[in-house]
């Protein structure tokens, strides 16, 4: 038995919306988005009515190569405030952090200096001591924090039992359900997201989501963990993502009965910078081996190698990932 | 509260799915498809364990002029027939027929003679009257039916109430959910289906379920309407249909738990045969003004068009809809 909240007729004033384009959309073009798109992509989301916008990851200049990312890979205060101000505005600014990639101690200023607001610590089940390490240190500093855990699919209970205790007691804001691998249904994600408020209940955290369309279910299954709950929803534009993409935005402003979101500018922003991205060969989207590694619960990369060389011979490829 | 019916480890033997790729997928290339891509078709249904395969509607030839769509437009038996020959097979032979569009009377011959096992009665709410004298002559003549109350995103409860009153006293095995206009999320589509089951309790018919992909629901929304009781699920390969297409066989097989479903052939048949039917100019698929027909409960047909005409114009084109 499920408890719904809310109904199609209502608005849900605790839910709050990420656009994270620039971000997961980043792994497909190694984040070589121009300014004139970062620009255009901020006033979107402002007339959109989006709560977050996400600028890309953090990530160590000693471990990647600045020459083979762009900017946005690394996402830093002086770049992010070229282009927003002050961000003067309702719309928050984050930034994705990931757990042994980004040297925070450094990286991270305090708050006063920087015009983000949340640093979102993504990380895998196992660095769960890290991520708190680097949560309480973005709160000490005076940033809203949020963790992303990772692969949720390939979670066991009693370690998710754990974590979730280790960040009720952390300053963490809220945690989210990461389908890394695009391997989950409604069905499923309607128990995690009930298991994630259990066990976040009396601290107070939010349950957030982020989905991946291998199986075509990145929106269902956003709207389903919205329905028992979750309040912090990941979208992207065309849904651009790694492999087949997230959840659309346009999809789930659609969705969204607050009338504070439009989705209006977001359909402009397709015809006048998403469809150049495609035509300038950046390719996601569901695809049938985003299918095959979804179903059977892996990462994406073998997927996208198919798709890279156009290798259609699926059956041979099921075959092999199966093995 | 909704109650779900077995889990992601269990079996659900009541379960039957149908392929609809040469009926719905029909309308995508006006029923053009060659006898070697019928039989091939055939035969993976057989490999895959799919226990139905529709070859299509019978229209009425005196309505739709036989130079302007290929046979599949009118699944004359001899025409299944001439694929199947006795089709001593387990899979089961289906074909539509359309309220108004088909001269039932005259072009459904004893079941005898035909090898047919199941007409498939579709029809708009308003027309219920039609269907069930269709549904009783079918019966009659010794087929199994079912009636696909179509758009039901715009039916009314009242008249969905005496529409499932009116099956229940005639012969037909199992009435439809056919969210047309892909309009409906999965909380919606359990609601319907729950609806559906309890009006049909007493009679035992069984519930089905045809979804359309406009929002990217269409396999979702499938495997939600099974979680809730469906049991008659619809699929087509590659989700071929109408506009924004259908829920995936594969995707479909790929889920469920029954070990008598195998996904191998219909990825087989993909790389064999649907990748050429797109290289020959097929379109169908997820695509931006499905999704703003379907947010807006609309028929596709204008959102067809758009895609046709290659209008990249969604801003424009959801204020034309919208009006």
């Amino acid at each position: 038995m499920i408890q719904i909240k809310g109904s199609m007729m209502s608005v849900r004033e605790d839910v709050k919306v990420l656009d994270a384009t620039l971000r997961d959309g980043g792994l497909v073009n190694d984040f070589y988005f121009s300014d004139d798109f970062v620009r255009a992509l901020y006033r979107m989301n402002l007339a959109a009515g989006v709560d977050f916008m996400e600028f890309g990851y953090r990530a160590d200049k000693k471990q990647f190569d600045v020459n083979k990312f762009g900017k946005w890979k690394f996402a830093e205060d002086d770049d992010i405030r070229a282009i927003v101000g002050d961000n003067d505005t309702n719309m928050k600014i984050s930034v994705m952090a990931d757990v042994g990639r980004c040297d925070y101690k450094n990286s991270i200023r305090p708050k006063s200096e920087s015009p983000v607001d949340l640093f979102r610590i993504a990380t895998y089940i196992n660095t769960m001591p890290e991520a708190v390490a680097m949560i309480e240190d973005a709160a000490q500093k005076g940033y809203e924090t949020t963790c992303n855990i990772m692969a949720v699919s390939k979670c066991q209970e009693r370690d998710l039992t754990i974590a979730l205790d280790m960040l009720s007691k952390s300053p963490v804001k809220a945690v989210y359900v990461v389908d890394s691998y695009g391997a989950l249904y409604p069905i499923q994600i309607r128990d995690i997201v009930n298991f994630y408020a259990e066990g976040l209940a009396e601290s107070g955290k939010l349950v957030g989501i982020h989905a991946h369309n291998n199986q075509q279910c990145a929106f269902a299954n956003t709207i389903e963990a919205m329905s028992v709950g979750a309040s912090m929803m990941d979208g992207t534009v065309m849904g651009m993502g790694r492999g087949a993409g997230n959840c659309s935005l346009e999809g789930l402003l659609g969705f969204l009965k607050n009338p504070k979101y439009d989705i209006s500018p977001v359909l402009s922003f397709i015809e006048d910078y998403m469809l150049q991205l495609r035509e300038d060969g950046s390719v996601w989207g569901y695809d049938i081996p985003y299918l095959l590694t979804g179903l059977t619960d892996q990462h994406p990369r073998s997927a996208i190698a198919a798709v890279q060389e156009n290798n259609r011979h699926y059956l041979d490829f099921y075959n092999e990932i199966w093995d």
